[in-house]
């Protein structure tokens, strides 16, 4: 096992009608909040309107239409609220893309400089306005870590930035929330949390045995219910199981102790930064592919690993059979959660991908990956996904 | 699922030479550190050494000799010492008794009034001076989380007081500080990790799928490392998994979510408390017993999860007699593991089961255990431990 440093400080108000805590929450950082949100839905389903009663004390600056990849324009713009309004906390009520944005507006509010800046070089990032999320999706896990992912759309960029400051003080997790979300965002955020797991699970460290019984437990929960949420949308403990596994796969509990970089992430940035795609269903249509290209001598016993701890599956002599049939359950498995697992479906050809495998080598370290990657790698296996 | 706080705040430093960071780390809180620690065995292993040469700059006063089950006195002259020498942080060096004994005086420090009256109503606890840990037992998860247990030998009391306040601000986990512990320190502490994941695992609520797979991995590490640990004292990988179980037993990720009592451990106080044995060693003991007496028509599909799930028994048809095979298992691990298990082997007969039970089901509320337990029933699962 690496050395590493835990630190996954949120507090964590899971359950129904957590909500009524907030302004006890918020009243610990000051008065004045900015707003957080995104495309409307909290004012379809009623959060919206419990907020603005729940907080008639405080003073609110709202900073709404945070984009689904959430763009350095919104960020810029919401750093001029919080001088303009002397914020003192940022309530980010949303999926990750808008507590991502909340991360960096409350990092960019104490940097001196452009927020790209501090985008590009995580390091520039010293001092965070506090963060306080309620939940509205379980996918990114960004409620209790310290990552966010801004694109900048004029130079196709997607990149992630992290610091150990912007980790949210306090996030509301309310499984009810998640009752009235569209399927396809259910099963993209599931495949987003599991894709998170993956890319920890399968790492050149062999011995952090714990994390691995941590992220095969999680997976198995996203496979018990994510189908059963998007057939009962209002079966709490599908929701509440979902909800509490996105918290924990990306919160450092999979991850700690275990070196090298990721490899769908990395790629599906290249796709979201080229073409805007829902980050989850990216992962999705990556995954499977990525685990057919690196399947080989050396990777053969993780595989069976996650084949029979994960997906429950015989085992047998042949191990190649039994990944095979892994990397097919795996595949199979967002499709029947209506994914689509293709990019040709999503209109997407080969002209870009040159320079997104290019891209994505260089962001994404992938010369550390699990499985080594270059620029061909990516390309082909870019192309097997078409 | 219910409802429920999670807020396992601590940072935790984990791995080779960590304590390289304990100037910085403590440098936060102040430079007046109370040095907390027990029999000595850090001045043997060279960690005191190591603790005095790296705090060079800071002014440290001693609170040594502090119990395996740290007593009320010594809380007592553990404030006195931060009074009389302005502390500004407490480092905890040790295990759960020394880290608990800390949490009890910095929380002390700022009560008026005598410290058992926060150990008797935890309610009463508000501010707490910094906690600072470095764990040299894989046990009690004190270095992260809220709990403390202290005694009172007089009266024979050993009461669990807990406050969000007092979790540790950071903790050191330095595995290679295991390598020297006595075999039966290593066998008693994980029996100590064992009966934490047990008793949250058996609870009534039955839809915390993610607590329970949590629990799983975290059992199956304990049977994999704990005979390798004995075995091969100074394996790393053996005492990393089992130093990182410790911490993820009972920083809420196995209960939270999950209501009722703990049945074990208040059974084992009174153990503690009247014959001052090693908890580990009363959890052993009484795990088992406690399974046969509770296995039943109400409980037998769980017993059947933990058979397979955590002791990979093959399902049949029998239901009971898979889990008396698991619960056979669970026995003989603990003997395997060189633990006494037998209360009559530690010199305890019936004199005080009476007193005993009655404190138990009292100062645990064993009505609201998994199984309600009355004095008669923990009377007879005194009597099977003999």
């Amino acid at each position: 096992m690496d050395n590493f440093k835990f630190h996954a400080y949120t507090e964590m108000l899971f359950g129904k009608g957590q909500i009524s805590n907030l302004p006890e929450v918020l009243k610990r950082h000051g008065k004045n909040v900015l707003l957080a949100y995104g495309g409307g839905s909290i004012k379809k389903n009623g959060i919206y309107d419990n907020i603005q009663e729940l907080l008639k004390d405080f003073n609110i600056v709202e900073l709404s239409g945070i984009e689904p990849n959430p763009r350095i324009e919104t960020v810029r713009r919401g750093v001029e609220l919080c001088k303009e309004h002397n914020v003192d906390v940022i309530l980010a009520v949303g999926g990750g893309s808008t507590i991502d944005c909340a991360k960096v507006v409350g990092a960019a509010y104490y940097y001196d400089g452009d927020a790209w800046d501090i985008v590009a070089n995580p390091a520039k990032i010293d001092k965070v306005l506090p963060i306080v999320t309620i939940l509205t999706l379980a996918a990114t896990g960004s409620e209790m870590n310290k990552n966010a992912v801004i694109s900048k759309m004029d130079t196709n960029e997607k990149l992630g930035t992290a610091s150990w400051n912007m980790i949210p003080q306090t996030s509301i997790l309310d499984p009810e929330y998640l009752y009235t979300l569209p399927a396809i965002q259910t099963a993209a955020g599931c495949a987003d949390i599991m894709s998170h797991i993956i890319e920890n699970y399968f790492k050149k460290t062999t011995d952090a045995f714990v994390q691995d019984k941590f992220a095969e437990g999680l997976l198995q929960a996203c496979i018990k219910y994510c189908p059963i949420a998007l057939k009962d949308p209002k079966n709490y403990e599908a929701r509440a199981n979902m909800m509490w596994a996105s918290s924990m796969a990306l919160n450092g509990l999979t991850g700690s102790g275990k070196a090298g970089a990721w490899t769908c992430h990395p790629i599906e940035h290249e796709l979201s930064a080229y073409y805007d795609i829902t980050h989850g269903v990216g992962l999705a249509i990556l995954t499977p592919r990525w685990m057919r290209y690196i399947l080989s001598d050396a990777t053969i016993d993780k595989f069976v690993d996650y084949a029979i701890n994960v997906w429950d599956l015989e085992p047998k002599g042949d191990k190649f059979a039994l990944a095979n049939e892994a990397i097919d359950a795996t595949e199979d498995f967002f499709k029947a959660c209506g994914i689509p697992m293709t990019l040709s479906e999503l209109g997407i050809d080969k002209t870009n991908f040159e320079a997104m495998a290019k891209s994505a080598v260089e962001h994404g370290a992938l010369a550390y990956a699990y499985v080594a990657l270059n620029e061909e790698d990516v390309y082909k296996i870019l192309e097997m996904c078409l």
